[in-house]
């Protein structure tokens, strides 16, 4: 046996990886099994790993400590364990750490930094041409958003029956020669697909991992979709122990990256072979196997997810109501006491579903009833195109009005105090966000008017406190100074959709 | 004792009146009956008559048949009941009598007409100077609307401080010259009314009847709010048995007006001193008195009433959710087996409340979506205006951007089979709608879109029947052929907000 590989520096919740050869012989998967123990003066992790091809087994850690840490693989392979040592240094310029749970409802990095989540969902991806994945990539680069949802498994849906660049396990995939979007549901065009699901493709895998890092590079959350129903291969109707080793290999691969989140799912309620039981069980795995208790939730289409189960750490909801959406929030938050991402409430476009065919202004405007009522909504884009090339499913170019605006939203968000907002108050026309934290209680009022088209505004807080006041066009993204005001006073509007009203107390 | 007056001839749904001479002394609202009995070969009608000042009294009466009529007047100053013969003609051009219910959840007028209300409110227009009044009669006449909601009673409201041209009552008003936006609900500043509720100033009911009249001849059904919570003079406050005498009176003048709706409160759950008692008795004094069986229906502010109760005819409804209005008439129309008329679902405009801000383009969406759910809207307009004059309230000129859009769904309706439409089905992004009655079921289908924008829509009927479609846009008014398909096919749509798709089998 050969000697293990790896670095001797990482930095602070960097991907600390330790690379041992092994037997590529018998199904290296499923026989043989290691482990690595990584030890620092402040925390001693155990974590599992997997076989990545060519003999070469890999155990992936992800430091929380600046220091020297020490580590020992070993396996049922392994007659001696391997052991070593390397150090941990600070974490550099963008990296703040995995994104945690932040004052009940919101989010911040490890560090303490706020995280103020502008997601966007390209569910396959990583599935297309690698051209069009540098593509994405640039694209979000330019791009405020900083989360992604995107799928493990390849996607077999309307405008996507294209094949994969690769799949996850050994074996062939059924013809998709003859898919129409009037067939793609029949089961007999999913005939003739011969996997072993035993056994992983580990290209399909170490491919994700790149776009992972990728995302990481640019500071981008990866919210991993493990499991979905959209599928012609038979990946979302395998058998509870194929499950349980997809997940455990999954978890051994992808834990060690801080920017990656765990959705167990998207749209799990669509998922017929798949119970409650099946649900819970992946859960308990994953919080067993993820030392780094990643953010965890799971996506709906109709039905809820029990939100409020312990291993759940956010809402990751899909509208329920055709014409109330991030309406809702407030409702969530206060069943679920945990942060609430609208994952889904439809995208910009003009596809022939109404899950993708809204305007920039209504989708924007879901953002800000989200925001201002303490919770967040993820962007999507569906508009037609000749090559049926859509932002949701493919990644590519954006082409709606919705990213400049939701990028001005997050510059409102990064200028309000604390982690988030909370809903203050709430009238027929208005929705009015505070910052969550008691310690900005009465300095800091957004009014968000939606369609609402007030030609002006009276407020009144007491008769000495002073407030800079700021008309905000949140579709024409421009803040203009409406002076600073004392006492009873009227802000003038200019009677249009879409305004806002900051008011912040002058200290 | 002089002879009674009374012209010879009325047309049928007309106003045939006897003005018969009397005592001006003691109280004669109170002391003083009279009633009339109308006889011809079809009916015999029993009304009361009414003081109308100077010494005369009054009896109204809306015959319902072509030909002889009989009447005779009999009362309590009355020696020997005066007798006359009249004759009725047919109706003429545009007189179709009175609206009615038709089809279980829509109107017709009795000659079998589809009546389609468009309505709209202005709820104070008859209390304005004359000027005034005769600009709103003269914007009406340009426009589509065929019902507007007013009030008999003067108005106290924001936007609305001034003196009534006339009062119902005996007596003199409050001070109104230290109102003001912040005050005007303080129960200090309506000190110093000083009325004779069993007095009645005839001048207030022959300037409104006048104005009935006047939206007769326009074919403009006048939607009366017989009681309302605005009020400074104590109107709302009256004794039961006041209110019953006031009942009573507006019953005897107004009933004989064949485009009278009785409305019996706008807002009635805002008017503390009365119980649900009191407007069932009321609307006992109206099934007893009103011979014609005028539509009868009652509004809320919060609380919708029951109007299940057999005397309402149909449901004249305020939104209850800020977000959602008109989707919820499928569940109205179900629950009451009623027409469902939404006669507040905000207005166009842009005064500081949410009900008065709305876009044109959110009004005429929300006209669309109760039509196609087979219900009925009620325009309003709220701009700010330098003098204070808002449609709503006042009258005057209208400014917004939906009366021409719904003159261009007046229009669609009109080419509806029937008398209306009905849900057939209901999507994320659409909702069709086709001819309520069952002798056009699969000849016409009206698909709405909403706020969704998809850029085709397949189809598919059967294989053998061919239907002519067209591409509506229901906010530029146009109707474009888009050729005649059958089996399966696509429509291209063109990405935009409020278009529907019409499909009407070629016979």
């Amino acid at each position: 046996m050969g000697e293990c590989v790896y670095k001797k520096t990482v930095e602070k919740w960097g991907v600390f990886e330790v690379t041992v050869p092994g037997p590529a012989g018998r199904n290296p998967f499923f026989d043989y099994q290691l482990k690595g123990v990584f030890r620092g003066k402040n925390e001693e992790v155990e974590v599992d790993g997997f076989y990545d091809g060519d003999g070469l087994y890999k155990v992936r850690f992800m430091p929380s400590f600046a220091g020297d840490y020490s580590f020992k693989i070993y396996g049922n392979f392994i007659d001696k364990a391997f052991t070593g040592n390397f150090t941990v240094t600070p974490a550099s310029g963008g990296n703040h750490g995995p994104v945690r749970v932040a004052n009940t409802y919101h989010f911040a990095y490890e560090d303490g930094t706020p995280y103020y989540p502008i997601g966007t969902t390209c569910y396959a991806w990583t599935h297309q041409k690698p051209e069009l994945q540098e593509k994405t990539l640039a694209t979000l680069k330019k791009s405020v958003f900083n989360k992604i949802r995107f799928c493990i498994f390849p996607k077999h849906y309307i405008y996507n029956f294209n094949e994969p660049q690769t799949y996850p396990y050994e074996g062939t995939p059924c013809d998709s020669s003859k898919l129409t979007v009037e067939n793609f549901m029949d089961p007999a065009v999913r005939q003739g697909n011969a996997w072993d699901f035993k056994r992983f493709n580990p290209r399909h895998f170490q491919l994700l991992e790149q776009r992972i890092e990728d995302l990481m590079t640019l500071g981008i959350e990866a919210d991993l979709i493990v499991m979905h129903p959209y599928d012609r291969w038979g990946f979302s109707s395998m058998s509870p122990e194929e499950d349980d080793l997809y997940w455990k290999y999954v978890i051994a691969r992808f834990a060690a990256y801080r920017n990656v989140w765990w959705s167990l799912a998207n749209e799990y309620d669509l998922m017929e072979k798949k119970t409650l039981r099946d649900w819970e069980r992946y859960a308990a795995i994953l919080c067993a196997k993820d030392p780094y208790n990643h953010l965890r939730s799971i996506h709906n289409c109709i039905s809820l997810y029990d939100f409020s189960r312990p291993w759940v750490t956010h809402c990751s909801i899909q509208r329920v109501d055709p014409y109330k959406s991030a309406e809702l929030v407030s409702e969530w938050r206060e069943r679920y006491k945990k942060p609430v991402v609208l994952d889904e409430i439809c995208y910009e476009g003009n596809i022939e579903h109404g899950w993708g065919n809204i305007s920039g202004q209504e989708l924007v405007r879901r953002f800000w009833e989200a925001t201002c009522r303490g919770g967040y909504a993820t962007h999507g884009e569906t508009f037609l195109h000749p090559e049926d090339i859509l932002w949701w499913s493919h990644g590519g170019e954006l082409h709606g009005e919705s990213p400049e605006r939701l990028r001005f939203l997050y510059r409102i968000l990064r200028e309000t105090p604390g982690h988030g907002l909370k809903q203050h108050s709430l009238s027929w026309d208005s929705v009015t966000g505070v910052p969550e934290s008691p310690a900005h209680q009465g300095a800091h009022y957004l009014d968000y008017y939606g369609f609402y088209r007030p030609g002006f505004r009276r407020f009144y807080f007491d008769d000495t406190t002073k407030y800079q006041v700021e008309v905000v066009d949140t579709w024409n993204m421009t803040i203009t100074d409406a002076g600073i005001h004392q006492g009873r006073f009227t802000i003038e509007l200019p009677g249009r959709e879409y305004m806002a009203i900051r008011i912040r107390k002058i200290e």
